[in-house]
């Protein structure tokens, strides 16, 4: 298996944090996605979306989008539910995240630390705090009676929330107004095989 | 079964198509977006994202989010592929959907049929349209070989990408460019037991 990665992403580091998880070897390959390495007619051939993460099984099948790779590589683990309601409710938050998380929360992160101070886009950040702090809160309800997403039990819906909840405050978000959310991410951090978003594989 | 809905949301399509070409009786629960019906105390109570679709189980489990309503219903039936990898395709496009897709080609329709035509949130639309044309660009390239995103076969990642696709006339975006789309789009609404987006079930 190859994964086409990107060190800086959060969607990338659920695929990394997973693999690591589940003690699954692979070869990675980096991605520099500012200098456009991610948008080449070679990388376009692989994912027409030009987005890492990028799965290549070891049938040479490409394989994009970071909950749909957690999916593929989680399935038939103990990381996905058996039940089907279990499982929808996984894919629930994981949909969850890409659309009401990650744009708001990843992006403004990505403001932060890719973008000039003088950058126009930095206009964006008041909204983009605004609805990250939205998702926080419903979060923070769910999480209020519950060790973990779904089933009380570890799953890829933990890993694809964790991935950019965990370093928020590097897009200026506070997280102390969400004491259930914190305490969630220190039961995730505390898992087996855990490693950060900045350690290289292998 | 009971359907939380509203008649104009290509999200709450995706679940009463389904549910049509699965012949699955439910019950209508019309929510007034627009009128604030999905921000009550009640509703939030019954989804705290505040949004429809939202599926109440016949075990009065609470299930939200468009696609993963899908992958609940269809789970088992041939509208989702039983191997590993072409269930891990149709979550990918599936995310695509909510993330490529429908934040470009859904709100630049809600903000034209919504919004006074003097309102500032016109402005949005170059940008939402720019994106929205790249979406159907990735669906163009993929479907110049294929009949259906995923094995050949109709399944849930043709329902969710068809749901708004179907209307981006609304948006104001042109297909004229994307045949293959188009032809996609003629082959999703000749399935059996196909409804229009404005047939109310039953």
């Amino acid at each position: 298996m190859r994964l086409y990665d990107s060190l800086e992403s959060g969607n990338c580091y659920k695929v990394r944090l997973l693999l690591a998880q589940l003690s699954r070897p692979y070869q990675l390959i980096e991605i520099n996605t500012d200098r456009g390495e991610s948008r080449t007619p070679e990388f376009l051939a692989k994912n027409p979306n030009g987005r890492v993460p990028l799965l290549e099984t070891d049938d040479g099948v490409f394989l994009a989008e970071s909950n749909a790779i957690l999916w593929y590589l989680a399935e038939a683990t103990e990381l996905i539910p058996t039940s089907a309601i279990g499982r929808a409710q996984v894919l629930q938050w994981m949909l969850f995240e890409q659309y009401s998380h990650e744009p708001y929360v990843a992006v403004a992160r990505y403001i932060m630390r890719h973008l000039a101070d003088n950058h126009p886009r930095r206009a964006e950040l008041p909204e983009r705090r605004k609805q990250g702090l939205a998702a926080f809160s419903v979060m923070e309800t769910h999480l209020q009676s519950r060790r973990f997403f779904v089933d009380e039990t570890y799953s890829v819906a933990d890993i694809a929330l964790y991935a950019y909840s965990h370093v928020a405050d590097q897009g200026g978000f506070d997280l102390a107004a969400f004491p259930a959310v914190r305490h969630w991410l220190e039961r995730v951090a505390s898992q087996p095989n855990y490693i950060a978003i900045t350690d290289k594989p292998g």
